[in-house]
């Protein structure tokens, strides 16, 4: 059994999960994004305690978090751009200093989008693929590796930042500094923006998002067909590059955007036998996640099932009053 | 000791390389490319038979062989480019069997691109990084990654083919069918062909060149300049997008183009500014290679010494018949 957490902008939720894969107790409660670091590190807390509630909690063999990012995984700190409360926050340390769980319990850190790789790989789209890219493309687009079988997270746990490596040196400027960067061709955002751009508008009552350019490109509508083609173009030079780099054999695309699906997988498909085109490259294959509300969760616990499988244990490491 | 063989277009080289990376012993054909299948394979042979007479040969405890790609390091075979005479030929069983090697002593097979990265990781600028890119930008653009203090080669053996990601989606069309590929501004070629499409001119008698671009650069000639910038800016985000992808913290150019100095460097180290912008990447340096002309007979040693190191082996692999 594996206790996580998966700390995100409107949620904090926890579960216990078992080896295989299924989630069995869970808690949940909204993030105090916005109030005091302490307000925010005792809501953990509370998911922890009511976790710890649980019969299985006793056969906790391993702490997982994810996390909204940036995180860094070697300082064992958060500071997610959308909880404003915490800044730098050492999560690791606080977690692993709860009066339910025993000090020698080190919890693992990663990344929510490091997260979700770990999870399609534990269970999902990228299951028995030893080389695999895991994208989220919503809001904004991230990933994370798995190479050669294993996360491949890097030292500060910030690996498969893809939203941010250009694809353009001549594209547009990006929120980052940068320029060309995935994010502002293929996310959500940049999907309205572009198609309220060339003229497209949503219909009377809905806002200008990814989804309703979705609709609209559903029923045929050019400019919104040509958003969908723009974001796709841009994600299949980061697959097809990432594929050169890595020798990844499957691209994983889940979050928002990929709700679209034929709209968004159809061109992107295409346009990837258009940049995929060394000989090694060529079986590249792109799937839908499979894992959606529950990616955080599990990723965190497979994070976590990893460690105590690598290094071994305690046969107890979590300290269970029957009754607490 | 370790025994090291580098296939390219014009010369096939072997050495003895010792536990610290000296070259004990060396030995150099021309590449008959344009021969047999046949008349290859005996020239790497007679490369052997000439180590093979070093009293050195009988302390050998591994064979590292680096070669011109594309290269399959899971079946063992070659095909490079610029040796016609090759296609998928099973090198790696061609070497295991030459008569001074037993035949427990499985040769290690890498890309060149690769072997340099594991030379600079080993002995050279990467030295004590853990995560490094090496790059070799030269005719055309190739790379390899160290990983987590490991040489990171990929199934096949072609991670780290950098030259051939997008980072221009509406850029120029590449002869590998992709567009805006790195190689495409980066290269010697590149910058030759770019510095002469914005009417620049080789001076009298000599060929238009990116070594010439870079003595016209050196004297302030404004196209020439243009021409490295350009290069440098396709590098610059190639190099930032590994770092967002990979979390490296040093890149190591080497190759000829890296030999114009800071007539690259410089506008280099000016666009990565401009492109690692991510908080994680921050930091990143862009190093010349150390080791140049035996990079590719060192890395293979280096291959070798690792999986040595990893797998252990009998006291004594090779045969030594004194005096044969």
């Amino acid at each position: 059994m594996y206790a996580s957490l998966d700390i995100g902008g409107t949620k904090i939720a926890g579960a216990l999960v078992d080896e295989r894969g299924s989630v069995v107790h869970r808690a949940e409660l909204p993030t105090p994004a916005r109030e005091s670091t302490h307000r925010m590190a005792r809501t953990v807390d509370t998911v922890i305690d009511t976790l710890s509630t649980s019969p299985a909690w006793g056969a906790v063999r391993g702490v997982g978090i994810a996390s909204a990012g940036p995180v860094d995984t070697a300082a064992g700190t958060v500071s997610p751009v959308n909880i404003p409360a915490w800044r730098d926050f050492p999560l690791v340390a606080s977690v692993r200093d709860h009066p339910m769980l025993l000090t020698d319990l080190k919890p693992v850190l990663l990344g929510d989008a490091v997260a979700m790789a770990a999870a399609e790989h534990w269970l999902g789209a990228a299951r028995g693929v030893d080389n695999a890219l895991c994208m989220v493309v919503s809001t904004g687009v991230g990933g994370g590796y798995v190479l050669d079988g294993r996360l491949r997270h890097g030292p500060s746990g910030n690996a498969g930042h893809i939203g941010h490596i250009s694809v353009g040196i001549d594209g547009p400027p990006c929120a980052c500094g940068g320029r060309g960067c995935v994010e502002g061709y293929a996310s959500g955002t940049a999907i309205a923006r572009y198609a309220v751009q060339t003229g497209w508008s949503p219909e009377s009552g809905s806002q200008a998002s990814a989804a309703a350019v979705a609709a609209s490109a559903r029923k045929g509508d050019e400019r919104a067909l040509a958003a969908y083609d723009r974001s796709a173009r841009a994600l299949a030079a980061a697959i097809a590059g990432s594929a050169a780099l890595m020798e990844i054999e499957v691209a994983v695309i889940g979050g928002g955007v990929a709700q679209a699906g034929e709209t968004l997988f159809t061109p992107l498909r295409r346009h990837l036998r258009a940049f995929a085109v060394l000989d090694f490259v060529r079986g590249l294959e792109v799937r839908p996640a499979a894992l959606a509300r529950d990616a955080g969760l599990v990723g965190a616990a497979a994070a976590a099932r990893q460690r105590f499988h690598d290094v071994g244990g305690p046969p107890l490491s979590v300290a269970h009053e029957p009754g607490a």
